[in-house]
């Protein structure tokens, strides 16, 4: 087992092991006794047997809906609910068993009953692994809009075990390599390369080449989140590809996953960039290279630019009335803009919905 | 107009004035240029005039009904949707202009839209100037079960304006009393004998005194604040008189209000002290008779000792099945402890409440 310590405003430990550690002992070391279990009926079906090496120590498992429509007022008033019904207080732990959505759920929950309690990630998808368990964002939707009610919020800590990976299916893997791609683009060479270097490893989901990319990947976003927990200028960075990627989810109504709007979105905005005469092309033909290997999509269908850029006026990381752009100027760097007009990225967009990259 | 720095996760001033300050100022030198106001109607008919004042900053108002109703899941997200269809942003400051409830429904929405966005407090009343406002602690009532779902969530700035208590009716001027008291008895000597000492004048709400009263209470509170930002230990000593008085507020269905069921908290609970051979006599007799002075209630009617006991179970500061008692052992200053056994707890409270005070 390996360790990434984050010293955000709490200071926490990611555990990444690939199933040769007893999670009973994590629990006595952050002296945890009671928990509470937030989990989906995936996860809860395929993964029992992990939920039984703790029994003793549950006081109560909640199971959701797997799946973006759970992030809804609804499914958190009804954890609330269960809460109060099993006597949770500031005493016990939320465990949140699962992807992102269980986590993000499973956060606000935490964070906001009883004006917070302790809380835990063990995240068992790669784009949880690699992305959405560590940083301590939290939320769920409203009035069609992604995340719109939300708190940041650290957890006690976060346990990876990459094997609960292998059970994914084609396209929930996909997703966490979408994001694991990203982080090697803007963020890191190093990792970009590895991912090209080692493709058809990762494809097939062996255990070392997980391990490092899950590795690398948490400890950027380990690094940046130390540097900037409330999201206001440097971990922007991070939103490479979701300025357009979440305007395609919300024009789809979510229907598009995380991972394939993120690929979609880091086509249109690294184009943007080409044209900006920030990128050089063959970076991004190297992008775009790596994308179709791994099945991913690169233009949505059935929408138009104007659509998306009405979609993408609303994203909270808008402080003026120009959009925010993370644009990558070569592997492992990118700038972060609001400068380009609204006309110009309106018809950056539409050329790109209108190229030929199959 | 005088200032109080309140240094916590957030460092933030305290302003307090008696109607000589040009507020506007006041959003000018916190750098705010959108507001959206939360208020009740009461204090929105009232006061339309401070409104008037920095109509140009405001670009939506919501107006939620008085009174403790209204911390409830359904006016939070009525205040969501209205802030989205207004298009409150980053850059949008939430004012909370009015008592506690809609200090506390403001505070949380603030602090969960868009994951936090900035917010002022305008308290209007004793109880929220010299309380509620300062502390960051926001919430709303679910199951019955009051501020069960919360934040802590520092504002911008907090402005005092004692001039707006003059408004208030008895009953809700009386409730800022009973907490007013609170700090005198368990934090400040000082400040009770000054309250013994000006009783008349505090009556009849002359402006020195109240200034008097409402800053020492905002100092204590922002000093408590600043040594136990997140409620862990030391602020507990602030929750003397509501180990009770929130039982009493569940045990009728909060038709009780606050001040009262504080006052009935601080007789029931420095009884107790007194039967603990923690407090001489002679204090509990000078706070019965200041808190009888101002007409506050000092005994629930019809309601039973173990009713009270169980509500008390729930409360939050409880990490174990013991109950967390404050204990006042002199004038400005008090225990925690939760060695008191329940039979015992049961046993006092009954002669408490048979006692003949009146």
């Amino acid at each position: 087992m390996r360790e990434i310590k984050v010293k955000a405003s709490r200071e926490y430990n990611i555990y990444i092991t690939s199933g040769n550690t007893n999670f009973s002992s994590i629990l006595e070391r952050n002296k945890i006794k009671k928990c509470f279990i937030i989990t989906d009926e995936n996860v809860y079906n395929l993964h029992k047997e992990f939920l039984n090496s703790i029994k003793d120590n549950i006081i109560g498992i909640k199971v959701i809906k797997p799946g973006e429509d759970s992030k809804n007022p609804e499914v958190v008033f009804s954890i609330y609910k269960d809460l109060i019904e099993k006597g949770v207080n500031k005493k016990t732990t939320i465990l949140a068993f699962g992807g992102g959505v269980v986590g993000d759920i499973s956060g606000f929950v935490a964070s906001t009953y009883m004006r917070g309690i302790n809380l835990a990630h063990i995240p068992t998808t790669l784009l949880s692994q690699c992305d959405s368990s560590i940083g301590g964002k939290t939320g769920f939707n409203y009035g069609n809009l992604k995340n719109i009610i939300g708190t940041f919020y650290q957890p006690l800590f976060v346990y990876i075990d990459v094997n609960f990976v292998k059970t994914l299916n084609e396209k929930e893997y996909k997703n966490g390599l979408a994001e694991i791609i990203k982080y090697g683009f803007v963020c890191n060479e190093g990792l970009f390369s590895y991912i090209e270097e080692n493709k058809k490893g990762i494809e097939e989901r062996e255990v070392d080449k997980l391990l490092h990319i899950v590795w690398e990947s948490a400890r950027i976003k380990g690094d940046i989140v130390e540097k900037d927990e409330l999201d206001s200028e440097i971990r922007h960075v991070l939103n490479f590809g979701h300025t357009v990627g979440h305007a395609i989810e919300s024009a789809t109504d979510f229907r598009i996953s995380h991972g394939e709007a993120v690929a979609m979105g880091m086509n249109i905005e690294s184009y943007i960039a080409v044209k900006q005469d920030l990128l050089e092309e063959r970076y991004y033909d190297r992008l775009i290279k790596l994308i179709r290997y791994f099945g991913l999509p690169l233009i949505p269908e059935g929408i138009d630019s104007n659509k998306l850029i009405d979609l993408m006026k609303k994203d909270k990381k808008n402080v003026t009335n120009n959009i925010k752009f993370v644009l990558p100027n070569k592997i492992g760097h990118a700038i972060i803009t609001t400068e380009i007009k609204q006309g110009l990225i309106s018809q950056r967009i539409g050329e790109a919905l209108r190229r030929q990259l199959w």
